[in-house]
């Protein structure tokens, strides 16, 4: 190997690369970073595998500022082959010669779709995948007690080196690049004006971001689509005279069953997707994962691969949970229980105000109740939000999927108690039909209004930004006074690229989309007998929101690294629970209805009325869990293929035992007949 | 091959065999068969599989008796070379050498454990399901149009020869034979007097008579051993002087809870015995499973394995399911509701005519309506069942397990409405307490006590028997005239223990047994707070059921054959519904009383107890939820093994691909160079 002496301390580091050098993610550091620590860094990613590094390609850009600040960049890529080893022992899925998606495998690459072209074998998203994990697995070995020149940072063998930089600040960004003719295309098809009422491209998406951000744009507009019966209907209603009694309750019943069949449906598709996109797994392989980078734990052996691994014992983190979790999150659930009774409170003490004297000032008092309401409601959200996280990074779990689940299972809680409790509050306890409507009205179509005229805005407010952006890297790029290249100098274009997509924020995750879908699905279904028009406002907003969500995927954010999932996790469950809780609560509105009870025969007493909503109620609830039981959750082609694809695996395996025992091995026939031997001599 | 002259005409078809011969299962013919339907399946029992028969060994013994009829038993057995050839082929699953359960491969076989003495590597129970397996697969070819002998008798090409003969009464019994010493060993860990106390030798159980009885008595006593605790506490409250309001309630709380960790508790260890028996499969291969016998539709491929099979479309079976079962059963629960108004209309009569008028005619009178009702229920009931298994013949399944589990369903069904239909009436429409306490009594300990009386019996009413039986034996072989054997004399001990095996009766299945046990767990749950004491009678009835049942399974019943399961299928959800319909009932039964109602604030209305009661109902429901939910199915200890296993399997194949590709294969670093050198030149 050969090393080039640059101006700077680079040299010993820094490995000249024969290849031709494609960089494929960006490492930022904060302005100001100690040499010590870069070079540090930079040795670990290039040096090979078998002395704890990453064996990937670095090119470094160290940008001297007039101002006398620097600020170093990393340009990491990896060459075809050391990125086919990382996909093969990552168990990357690929597309095998029999149709299958099967784990990929070096030995065996001939046989995979696409390998005759080895270099664009893996896509760019794989790629930026497979580096991320890879520099996400450097260890700190027991040699390195601290990052260089940042003594306060210690570090502990098994540390993932890079979590460290980032988690202290050293390293300020780090995002995989986009690829810009791909995007155009995606962008073409996804989110322009005359791909309206197109489908979404969801292969391609799927390929360019990754199964995880495929699967809620595939969620997005199954959902979507599905919100269109209940809008018709919905506004059927407005616009007939059809004023029956029963109205109501058969726009109830509709949506309720509607729900179930949507969620069903959904699954359906969703394992369909999962097949096609090689997610869908046999058995699931949780403890042979890898466990989460930030995962901790006292060293240990994987009960299945028997791999050294941080081990944290179960019942530790059952006691986190119900110990510390548990009781935390009932205290802010409280704490929010209080705030809205505080709320309804001041705004009684408000009305009583205004009808007493009404005056300007008196009126204005009205609607202040509300706005502290929605300021404190901010706030403490916020706070929330803050305390699930930390909550949850301290239940210490394995894997993130489980993290992720437990995180969603955190910000539900309290968003639905922020948003719905209310609603329930003014539909159960106070038991005000009309406040409800009108509170359900404003609420939805409030929120609703505000959220497409920002959609609206964001190509617009995008231009200009975009145009800022443009100007902040021009003006960073003039304050430069020299650029160090190592490891030879880069393309202009791709640096331009990078300065560019610096500036651009990062994304953030598909939790508050989820969320916001989520809150919407309540707002439609939970109370749909007395607001049957939600759907409608629903389906309004989603429409827009797909194409203007594309947009910023696109456009406004950096690119993702691309996460695998094949469905979408603990949200199927936050969505079916709200479907058993719209039947309770849609029978509860029917039943409190005064119009509904008119029309029962009148010498049924009260509690017999009660009795009968109730029975009513089991009913459907009975019903929906026989719907939900006999709709297959895999369509029949896709359990065909999965059993297929077992049967062929266990056939191989089954030649694989014989082929590896071949060798010591007697025959049967050998073996029976040497036993008939021994018996009769 | 040579052959022997009998006196009979059997000569052309018997081969004689060398091998020293173990008979295994035994087919009797009916009296009087004709001798050209017993050629014919004989030879094709002894023909080679390439010649469509099954290969296996049989001694034929003609009996003549002095009256001038023949009766005719065949003994089959089967080489240890060829019933291992089966197993493989059958995916028989066996220890190997890293302790798991892997299906059994015959080129593989020096890895399995115990194959040192291979005649015994196959347990007992094994080599006979595997002759079963090999006699029903037994398919007419084009040449057989019908049964040689019986023209009416048609066969079709693919037609199971076997169940022919079985159907159209011209075998009449089949059995496998029981192992004299292993019996007796198995009886005295089981059901003798000193083991009481003791836990079922579960293991050994599935060993003589396969998984599926195996977990069924596995069930049986997990099960038992659960009802201590509510029949402690139904003791308790008997014996102590405690009244409190709250003591119903309190009780069906713990019930309630204590039924949904059973359940839980019973998938767990139940998913433990699967594992230990090799029944833990990674993924339901159904498609690949081989069909019923029974199973018709046209010829087709399978889509899994790709062999010839029939194929009956899935829309003509939901056709027949939801066009006739549904109706056909929809109408047997309404009579058997009009059959209980009736009773109950009966009985308000001759109430009233005893009140008129208290003779002692009157008052038998008042008994005459329950007798009419028990003898109706018991024709319409057996009635019923004939339907019940018309219906699921006709709906045609696949597998066995899913004809077993509609079959199930359907019993269920009409046994739930008609045990249970007159128990709700009474609570919940003439919401009378008084009388669904002495209903639900003497429903529950009238049948326990005639049980347990039947049971204590069985014992002796089995040694008067097998007096007769060999009374029968005696008296048929002083009958006897000649006896000719064909392939050579036959053990006169082995004849013995066929002609009193013949005389036993035949094993019915789990079925009766599991609704035994379900219409008993639903006496306990479902009123648990109007009748504590349930519990108790009900634990009392199975510790001697547990034991009368292993006796009669080992003295009373010809053996079964073993059948393979690794759960308890349609029962476990049969129970878990009944144990949600328990919340149900019993929160309303709490809610109807009235002393309870005295508790409560007497400033609350009617309707708002009402409330209060189904919203209780309601939190015990999710928090039932919830607990299922927490409780992982399947203990940590085997869901590492399971990954562990199929992470091995994993890496087999990952290996195996490798070896069956490395002949045609060229190295991954060979591919690039090659494609460096083609951009290069």
């Amino acid at each position: 190997m050969e090393t080039e002496n640059g101006g700077s301390g680079y040299v010993e580091v820094m490995q000249k690369s024969e290849r031709p050098f494609t960089p494929l993610v960006i490492i930022e550091f904060t302005v100001g970073t100690k040499q010590a620590a870069i070079e540090w860094i930079v040795g670990k990613i290039q040096k090979s595998k078998a002395a704890g590094g990453a064996d990937l390609d670095v090119n470094a850009v160290v940008m001297h500022h007039k101002q006398g600040i620097t600020e170093t960049v990393l340009y990491v890529g990896g060459s075809t082959e050391r990125l086919l080893w990382a996909a093969d022992m990552m168990d990357i899925k690929k597309e095998y010669c029999d149709g299958y998606y099967r784990e990929f495998s070096v030995d065996d690459v001939s046989n995979f779709r696409g390998s005759k072209d080895l270099d664009n074998f893996l896509t760019m998203s794989e790629k930026q995948k497979i580096i991320l994990h890879e520099l996400e697995v450097i260890k700190a070995t027991d040699d390195d007690s601290a990052i260089p020149g940042y003594d306060r940072v210690r570090l502990y063998s098994g540390n993932s080196v890079l979590k460290k930089y980032v988690s202290n600040g050293i390293i300020a960004k780090m995002y995989p690049l986009h690829d810009e003719e791909e995007i155009k295309r995606l962008g073409a098809e996804w989110y322009q004006l005359k791909q309206f009422a197109k489908e979404q491209p969801i292969h391609h998406i799927r390929e360019y971001f990754g199964e995880k951000i495929g699967m809620y744009f595939a969620f997005l507009g199954f959902y979507t689509i599905a919100l269109i019966p209940p809008a018709f209907i919905g506004i059927l209603y407005l616009i007939t005279s059809w004023k029956s009694m029963y109205r109501e309750a058969i726009f109830a019943v509709f949506n309720l069953i509607w729900a179930t069949i949507f969620l069903e449906a959904w699954k359906r598709y969703c394992s369909e997707l999962s097949f096609k996109w090689g997610q869908a797994q046999d058995v699931e392989l949780n403890r042979s994962q890898e466990p989460r980078a930030m995962y901790h734990g006292t060293m240990d052996k994987n009960p299945v691969t028997g791999k050294p691994e941080p081990h944290y014992p179960k019942y530790k983190r059952s006691l986190r949970f119900y110990g510390v979790t548990v009781p935390v999150i009932g205290f802010c659930l409280l704490v929010a229980f209080y705030i809205m009774l505080g709320y309804f409170y001041l705004q009684a003490w408000a009305d009583e105000v205004y009808a007493k004297d009404k005056t300007w000032l008196n009126m204005s008092l009205l609607h202040m109740p509300t706005a502290i309401y929605a300021v404190i409601i901010g706030v403490v959200n916020n706070f929330y939000r803050k305390i699930a996280k930390i909550l949850n990074d301290f239940e210490n779990h394995r894997l993130q999927s489980s993290y992720d689940n437990h995180l969603i299972v955190k910000l539900i809680l309290f968003d639905f108690v922020n948003c719905f409790m209310s609603l329930f509050y003014v539909a159960f306890y106070l038991q005000d039909m009309t406040l409800l409507r009108s509170h359900l009205a404003a609420l939805l179509v409030t929120q609703q209004v505000i959220g497409q005229v920002r959609e609206a805005m964001v190509p617009f407010i995008f231009v200009r930004r975009r145009k800022q952006q443009v100007d902040k890297v021009m003006k960073k790029e003039a304050a430069i006074q020299k650029v160090e290249y190592f490891n030879g100098e880069l393309d202009q274009i791709v640096q331009k690229q990078v300065n560019l997509e610096s500036t651009m924020d990062e994304y953030e995750g598909t939790m508050d989309d989820y969320l916001e879908m989520f809150l919407q699905f309540g707002y439609v279904f939970l109370f749909s007998s007395a607001f049957p028009l939600a759907a409608f406002w629903a389906l309004l907003n989603n429409v827009t929101e797909i194409r203007s969500d594309a947009f910023k995927m696109c456009r406004v954010f950096q690119r993702p690294f691309a996460e695998s999932a094949s469905n979408i996790g603990a949200w199927q469950v936050a969505f079916e629970i709200i479907s058993i809780i719209a039947v309770i609560t849609n029978c509860a509105l029917i039943g409190m209805d005064p119009e509904v009870k008119k029309l029962l025969p009148s010498d049924i007493s009260a509690v017999n009325i009660v009795i009968i909503f109730v029975a009513v109620e089991h009913v459907i609830l009975a019903l929906k869990g026989a719907v939900a039981y006999c709709i297959p959750d895999t369509p029949k082609w896709v359990e065909i293929e999965l059993e297929k694809m077992s049967f062929q695996t266990k056939q191989a395996l089954h030649a694989d035992r014989i082929a590896a025992s071949s060798s010591q091995q007697k025959k049967l026939g050998d073996l029976l007949k040497l036993e008939t031997r021994e018996t009769s001599i």
